[in-house]
């Protein structure tokens, strides 16, 4: 068998010879007198092997155990830069005790930054804390002021300038022993020159971990998809111009990204009829993500739907109304996508010659080519497939969804988007890996900005419970960022099916309080479209993958106000712009789910109570720490969807919801002030 | 500032052009075909940083996160072998579920193992499951059939001899789709073909990990602490001979670990006296731990106590009779010391041009040098200090107990251990580090193989019971193994001081039945010495470090029949052989401290129930789930101590204990056993 590659650090092999005749067995240090051991280092993810993420702004704040042996002091510095920089900051860690330390930077810039920490032994404040006590014992200190001597000289050599001056006069008074010595050994001055020419010589310093510093829309967004195919007036394909007239009502509705399905030219070849028929009617358009035809393949627009300059056209009116807009990344081709017969070793051949389609077996996919990511040519693959997302950057468009990343492999995602980002850090990515938890993860930390999960199917307080506390934990949040959707096109799920508009509501709700990036797939959403096409499916009955749809935006039962004023108020409010800061409270109905979120100051407080049972009026008690979460002795909640105004104290609380009327409340929660004129407002 | 030294891995730097006219921002991996993730891999210490350690035949069970893109099957195999090995024996992981796989190998040789995990992406079987499907839906397989011929071909070619020619056959059956072709493909005789032959081109494998394999003795051990100096005729200065006159009573005591204080000349200058007085009389016989005078230092045997050649014996005599012989490591130096003329360079010299003492400012301690381990000359220094320990080791010396480790630098013990133990294996070092938490378990991570914990200071239900609960979290397990101490020469706690005799009972209880392994210092112990030196003070009155003791080892109240009946019952009973498998149980009374140990295996529980108040007499309830420590419906309590047996079913135990009479029942659990004949018994 041969050898696993990488050799253990200490793995006994003869390499030095340290004197007295033996033969060293373990090779000594590169340097034994570097004293101070650093471990524990935190946030980190898999030991540094992947980078961390912040959207800009954000705090990084790291902590360390750092001791050394003895009882001498020890110092410890968080070091910082952006990756394109040479020069690292440092900044001074604070001891929490017990040998733990901390110390944050504010990420200011997109991109790459690392950071490391360097802790050493102080050998000045070790000496001056000794010096100190043997001053308080009476005890004579002439010969400990000549040691001080030779300190203050090391940390001299560790600079230049007028503090090197200053510093060598202070050695000489102390070698001296003049008689203000002991003062100015224990002087706030003298100190401070020696902090600010630190003697690093055996200093440790840990290898160094990064941070990918994204856009705040990487953490905080509000997606709409719409298929711009349908957006046409009735019975016409719809094109990119229409999508720009629809984008005043998208804004109204409260989103600021706009994800369209795949835009590009779709195969003709085994092309997909109506309800995923096998054989396709002549008028029958296809699946967007059947990608290419003689008009071209992933860079193309297709032509019913305008040009790419329509689709820059788009980016821009977007922009200028705050909406990014998403495009999809499907990385499979049609049979008739032009880079099957310009790159046939891209595709696997069976023995008969003909392409391998897309297979789970005994299911067939003959109108997919998956790409063979195990060919001979694979690095030109990965570059062309790379290409296709810079292209659509350099047209403008900076958040990408990605199609089913899980079934590409690993390692390629990680250098994909290593690629983009390092041209262009404020692209995003969302990861669209419905698949098993830790391939999920493993997308998260290999580079995606945000990934799509599983909360289209938690449904009970259990099961909203136990997924949103699981992703909390501590690693995960440091890479993952999850965006919820109440449904996509390939996702109608069994709730909204059965719930009618209340259901449509109450996922709604959950969706954009539980998360601060979530999504919905209009305007079946928003027109409470929940009609599967068979019993038992999650798929859409006429759904848009295969057809055009006509939507009647103006119906009553349009949610958009209620979509518009949930945007509206996770606008208002920074607890609901944070993963962070999400606490489940217990009730004594299992259908009434109970959370908090706070912002990470703390100054901004919503509590949300749901009515997780579409059907039927529930009630219950709730129970809230409210002092805990705001600390003030009373609040009034303010119901931001329904509008009424309660005042609470205490740690138990009646709630009762209807859903046809209202299936959540959404409490914004007011601190009492008392005014100088003994007159009560809430904050 | 310069720069941390360690690069990190995907650092934007151009290096590759994989094709398109773009430069690649972001290396390519050196195989992108290699799409099996590896991650989670447990257990480790800091990511590999540091070994794991296991006893000698004890198992080592690996689990790991495995995992590719698509639903291509994957499989793994856990790889180990003896560091002094060349080939790695692969052992299959079994898939536990959720992408989590586990294995394990038995560790049967001392030293360090290396293992590390391997997994592929198996392209027989994805392709063999596959077909199954095909077939069962009644679908034409002959392509399928060709595919399956070029896989298997490729598992020839990772092969030889006959069964490639095997594989040939079988490939060249599948190519020409024969009658048979689809039972040959899904046979049990061709998958084990291919599986004795994978295709690992793509297989990705984890760094190595180490696991050092101590000798069982590392684990299970029963220290007992003698000043040979004191087993002398009363009166006279004790020696190594006499030690040996006194094995047999530490072999009937039921020790397996004899642990005599340093043994070397001991220094005249600045000698301390009795009580530790800074003058010494004229025959005053000073610290064993000022090591170093004109007659040797470290490698030499006080005279008064014997000879080198007296030491090998009593090591030998030692092993006869099961017991181990441990010196004591304590790297420091009287002034007397012969190194500190030889070798004025390994201590540091103040202005004036005496040699710095030790100091904890203000105190100072001037019978006692230091070494300077940041002088320039430290690599002799430490090879030095290294050829001590092989000196003693070269005498039949296995076992160290280290003195005061926390003092010398870190990296140092790590290389001196790996040292030594890479020429001698069996070799045990139990680190008296009394520091901070993470000293202690940095000082266990670089190789120590038992550690002092603060055992010696827990006296309280909650302090006992968060402290071992805190110990027994998995990662700290790994690597600390804590040894318990109810006293040393240095520690007369105060618990002792103030119980009396069923103080010391408790405590030697708890010590021997928390811990796999414990110590005690006697005869002090077992003469229950409880008188300190002064009120408030931890030091014994009259201590053995500074003078002669007689002991009156058959005085009546010797508790020398309760320590040998303790001993026997921890041989006797592998569930107080490990440290795993301790559990708390609640009890209704706090002075009441209820808990179970189990042995790996679930066949041997022991109960304890110990009464902490050494005053009066308590009474309360126990809530043991002991249907769920024994999978049995009634047992009988065999309390191994007091002899009485009781039967017990159900989940509440009332139990009274009387400090003078017994402090503490230990419980043999013995399942009830029907034979044919309807008479219980019980195992």
């Amino acid at each position: 068998m041969t050898q696993p590659t990488q050799q253990p650090r200490t793995q006994p092999t003869a390499r030095t010879e340290p004197g007295h005749g033996r033969a060293a067995a373990v090779p000594l240090p590169e340097d034994g007198r570097r004293r101070v051991a650093v471990e524990g280092l935190r946030p980190e993810v898999d030991g540094g092997r992947f980078p961390i993420k912040r959207a800009r702004g954000e705090e990084v704040v790291v902590e360390v155990d750092a001791f050394a042996d003895g009882h001498d002091l020890v110092k410890a510095a968080l070091l910082h830069r952006h990756a394109s920089e040479r020069e690292w900051l440092a900044v001074p860690m604070k001891a929490l005790g017990n040998d733990r330390w901390r110390a944050s930077f504010r990420a200011e810039a997109l991109g790459r930054h690392l950071y490391a920490v360097r802790a050493w032994v102080d050998d000045f404040a070790t000496w001056r804390r000794g010096l100190g006590k043997k001053v308080d014992a009476g005890q004579d200190v002439t010969v400990d002021l000549q040691i001080g001597a030779d300190v203050v000289r090391r940390h001299a050599r560790a600079t230049q300038g007028a503090a090197r001056v200053e510093l060598e006069r202070a050695a000489a008074a102390l070698a001296e022993a003049a008689p203000d010595a002991v003062t100015l050994a224990l002087s706030a001055g003298l100190l401070r020159l020696v902090e600010a020419a630190p003697d690093l010589r055996f200093a440790t310093t840990t290898s160094e971990r990064a941070v990918v510093v994204d856009p705040p829309r990487a953490v905080f967004s509000t997606w709409y998809e719409l298929f711009p195919r349908s957006a046409g007036p009735s019975g016409q394909h719809g094109t990119l111009r229409d999508v720009e007239a629809r984008l005043d009502e998208v804004v109204a509705m409260g989103f600021d990204v706009l994800y369209l399905p795949p835009i590009h030219p779709i195969g003709r070849v085994a092309r997909k009829g109506k309800n995923n028929a096998v054989e396709a009617g002549p008028d029958d358009v296809g699946s967007p993500w059947a990608i290419g035809a003689a008009e071209g393949g992933h860079t193309a627009v297709h032509p019913q739907l305008g040009t790419v300059d329509d689709l820059r056209r788009l980016v821009a009116r977007a922009r200028e109304r705050g909406v990014e807009l998403a495009l999809d990344v499907a990385f499979q081709c049609a049979p008739d996508h032009p880079w099957v017969t310009e790159h046939p070793g891209w595709f696997r051949r069976r023995p008969d010659g003909s392409i391998q389609y897309a297979e789970n077996p005994p299911k067939k996919y003959q109108d997919i080519y998956p790409f063979d990511f195990e060919c001979d040519d694979w690095q030109a693959l990965w570059a062309a497939l790379r290409d296709v997302v810079l292209f659509w950057v350099e047209q403008g468009v900076v958040v990408f969804r990605v199609d089913n990343p899980h079934t590409k492999p690993l390692p390629f995602w990680e250098w994909l988007i290593g690629e983009v980002k390092a041209r262009r850090p404020e692209v995003v990515f969302l990861s669209e890996a419905f698949t098993r938890p830790r391939v999920m993860e493993r997308l998260a930390k290999l580079g995606f900005t945000q990934s799509y999960t599983y909360f289209t199917w938690r449904n009970t307080s259990r099961e909203l419970t136990d997924y949103f506390e699981g992703m909390a934990r501590a690693g995960v949040r440091e890479y993952l960022r999850p965006n919820l959707w109440p449904n996509t096109p390939d996702i109608l799920p069994e709730a909204l099916q059965m719930g009618g508009r209340p259901a449509f509501v109450l996922r709604l709700v959950l969706a954009a309080t539980l998360g601060a990036s979530y999504g919905v797939y209009g305007p079946a959403f928003e027109l409470c479209e929940g009609r599967a096409r068979e019993p038992g499916s999650e798929e859409y009955l006429d759904s848009e993958k295969y057809q055009l749809r006509a939507w009647d935006l103006d119906a009553p039962h349009s949610l958009r106000e209620v979509v518009a004023r949930v945007n509206r108020i996770r606008r208002e409010h920074r607890a609901l712009q944070t993963d962070r800061g999400l606490r489940f409270h217990p009730t004594d109905n299992e259908q009434l789910l109970c959370y908090s979120k706070r912002s990470d100051d703390g100054a901004d407080v919503v509590v949300v109570v749901a009515n997780l049972d579409p059907h039927h009026r529930q009630s219950g008690w709730l129970e809230l720490p409210l002092a805990r979460l705001t600390d003030a002795p009373a609040v009034q909640m303010h119901d931001l969807l329904g509008g009424g105004r309660y005042l609470w104290s205490g740690e138990r609380h009646f709630v009762q919801l209807d859903p046809h009327a209202a299936p959540a409340h959404v409490f914004a929660v007011r601190r009492r002030v008392r005014t100088e004129q003994d007159f009560d407002y809430y904050l």
